[in-house]
């Protein structure tokens, strides 16, 4: 097996984006919405809900970034969005305690299934977390939830600010005593590369072609020469030297 | 098996103190320290010195926890007691490096027999996380290096403060979306155990009884009716309703 190198030398710790990285958010969302719609006999489009609901996710976290409004955990700016969206969608007859069983199928995504033999794979020889715009609170009941064995959960939470911002990178590297070059963000999202690039982190595109559905026209390939370009967990282990067992 | 019960229910959350309760840091840190000396042809009551270094630990965190220094993580803080103990154990021969290889001895420590089984058997129903005054990057190492199956490292570095400040605890549960209440401090010492409780969170009692060596006079035993109390994480796994595999 090809032994990888780039110019830093082997990371120390590989940090990982979540929502359409790890998790096929979309087909969790929109499953988990239909079947809560056929149990409460609720019609809805629950495809286009989905979609609107991540369609909201940039667009709250930039009143963070921008500095419009405090840290605000993304579980609780899903929350805000979710409430838009049943007006929009036209579903008062939602119960508060619905309300927060929604709230969190955020909690509950499902991996790609490359993702788990990957993982184990890499923490045998690399540090690995999460460094997702999602609070520690969410990480830690989405990986408990899809069995995805994280060594350390980094990112948003533990910046106080939101990706892209340079300092939730940084931060994350710091935390776990490393320079940035010694970490590797690995994403299927090439601004979040792009971001990280800039303040030293090495990078890994995974391509994830179906996240934003079977139309998808952003993020299909890597748009630069990144340090690892794949397909999926099990091709990055491959070439981070990981052997299988 | 008997179901244990507290006034406020089971916790969602058993959060673990560290140096002590998970691990047995002084047979760990006299070892390393005596295979060095031995390594390097280096003369010094290596019992001693772990003792010393360990003495410093609290005083090196008052000064943040008063305020008279920013926050500063405790890899730092041992480097700068160690950095004491090489003057007062005339070791001016130890080089740069090997001063970095002592350092993280705290990254390298041996978990009590009955850890690792306990800690699989209380994830299953429970999230485990670490409630220490170590920092992440100490943190991840040490689980790595022990097989720790933690599901968050949360703790001193997050709430930018140490134990016993309320703070510390109080935003270790936030960081989980967890009331107070709904978190149990797991500790081998009663006075973690009395801070924990008076912001409100359960408290589990783990007798280690000698953390200290064999004249181990303090944290014996518990000496308040703590929520549960026990002497290995086994007894703790069993009160809390976690069959054996």
């Amino acid at each position: 097996m090809a032994q990888f190198r780039t110019q830093h030398g082997e990371p120390k710790a590989l940090l990982f984006d979540v929502f359409g990285t790890v998790v096929d958010w979309r087909a969790s969302v929109i499953a988990e919405l239909t079947s809560f719609g056929k149990a409460r006999g609720l019609e809805a489009d629950w495809v286009g809900f989905a979609d609107d609901w991540r369609g909201l996710y940039q667009p709250s976290m930039e009143e963070v970034r921008t500095g419009q409004r405090p840290f605000t955990v993304l579980d609780n700016l899903h929350r805000e969005s979710l409430a838009k969206l049943l007006r929009k969608y036209d579903l008062p007859q939602i119960r508060e305690n619905e309300v927060e069983q929604l709230v969190t199928v955020w909690h509950r995504l499902k991996p790609w299934p490359d993702v788990i033999d990957g993982l184990y794979r890499l923490k045998r020889r690399f540090i690995i977390g999460t460094l997702s715009n999602g609070n520690i609170g969410l990480m830690v009941r989405l990986a408990k939830h899809a069995g995805l064995p994280w060594d350390v959960i980094l990112g948003a939470e533990i910046a106080g600010d939101y990706k892209p911002k340079a300092d939730v990178y940084i931060r994350s590297a710091r935390a776990l005593n490393l320079d940035e070059r010694e970490c590797m963000l690995v994403a299927a999202h090439n601004d979040d590369l792009r971001a990280a690039a800039a303040v030293g982190l090495q990078t890994g595109f995974v391509a994830r072609p179906t996240e934003y559905g079977p139309n998808q026209v952003r993020d299909t390939h890597a748009t630069q020469a990144w340090d690892i370009v794949t397909d999926s967990f099990s091709g990055l282990a491959d070439l981070l030297n990981c052997p299988r067992y």
